[in-house]
């Protein structure tokens, strides 16, 4: 049974892993299952076919047979019930890194994408330097929450899961802005992400589809 | 096996049932389980013994003998899993209700939170007058788009699910900013929703703990 995940033709990113199909590539690379990537362009995501598949008219979908899903969260905790190697087998285990799936997405990336959305849409407006204070200020809150939640340990609950995956994703995203190094434990806890083979793979992979350049070796 | 939730001493919406225990307390409502609720003041939220329960500092959360959960995506799910009432048993249409809650959680409620932020946050600020039509403007994409999926449909996806409680949730947010009433299809959703004898039960139990008054009947 063949998976398909659709990404972006061309990242706004070019390909520094920060589009959300590399969440779901590492999913699949850290369960060990091959998948085949359909690239959608801009126009194209907002067209009758594709809002079929995703109703906001963004990317990744995800397609295994009749069944198709779209938001990342629901696709890696799909791919982690599915597969071995996301999700502890202990029942209390499980139900903790499904928490961290959702606090990543709904408590840790709400303000990160604020800043984005910041920067993208409002970096012109006469109001953007002094407010851009405030909206780092609240990722700040988030970080240092979580921050000592994490303390010295090398992940959030035990061992890696796709609570993890998720929360490193989320944290990515705001390399570029300094924040992380605000915080040693967070920045070590994502280059620990980073490190693993499997988000190598993922990373290389979507790299390879944004600059057209062949994968290493 | 007693299941307990946290809820705010006194919700700052005065028991409107914005609050985010009324989603938990709906999940349970509609599954049968009964529940207790343990009250937290602000500043008790903040302090060790409930940052241990709740990273974040925040409420609800739930405890079930030595099972500790926040985040409400997570706890719903939990409950949705556990018992019946909530989720299809056909594989696929689990896994699409799951998608839902993930769409309300992380696409749609994103920009309702960043609109109570700059109303709540940012409403006295110089630039407040000029960026409120911005952000209400993508609130509107997400609700167009959330629109046109569900059409003339009752619910999100065949039968009314944890995903259904979810989005409804989110939306209801919205109530008060008048941008439901744009799209008349989305209006009775949340009307549909708020009809449930299960949320009708949690909305009173909130509004009890909230003014102090017994509930009807």
């Amino acid at each position: 049974m063949t998976i398909t995940i659709t990404a972006f033709e061309r990242s706004p990113d070019g390909g520094k892993g920060l589009a959300r199909d590399t969440r779901v590539r590492w999913a699949l690379e850290e369960v060990g299952q091959p998948y085949e990537v359909r690239p959608v362009s801009f126009r194209a995501m907002k067209e009758p076919a594709h809002l079929a598949l995703h109703p906001f008219g963004q990317i990744p979908t995800y397609q295994e047979s009749d069944l198709v899903l779209f938001e990342t969260g629901a696709i890696v905790l799909h791919i982690a019930e599915r597969y071995e190697g996301l999700l502890p087998t202990e029942r209390n285990a499980r139900a903790r890194a499904i928490t961290w799936m959702f606090a990543a997405l709904n408590t840790v990336e709400p303000p990160i994408l604020e800043l984005s959305m910041a920067r993208m849409l409002e970096g012109d407006k006469p109001w953007s330097q002094e407010r851009l204070p405030l909206v780092m200020d609240r990722v700040r809150d988030r970080l240092r929450q979580l921050s000592a939640r994490l303390g010295d340990a090398d992940w959030l609950d035990g061992a890696f899961s796709a609570g993890d995956l998720m929360m490193v994703s989320v944290l990515l995203r705001l390399r570029a802005s300094g924040l992380l190094d605000e915080f040693p434990n967070l920045a070590s806890y994502v280059a620990r992400g980073e490190a693993r083979p499997a988000y190598k793979r993922a990373f290389d992979a979507q790299r390879a589809l944004n600059t057209g350049k062949p994968l290493p070796g």
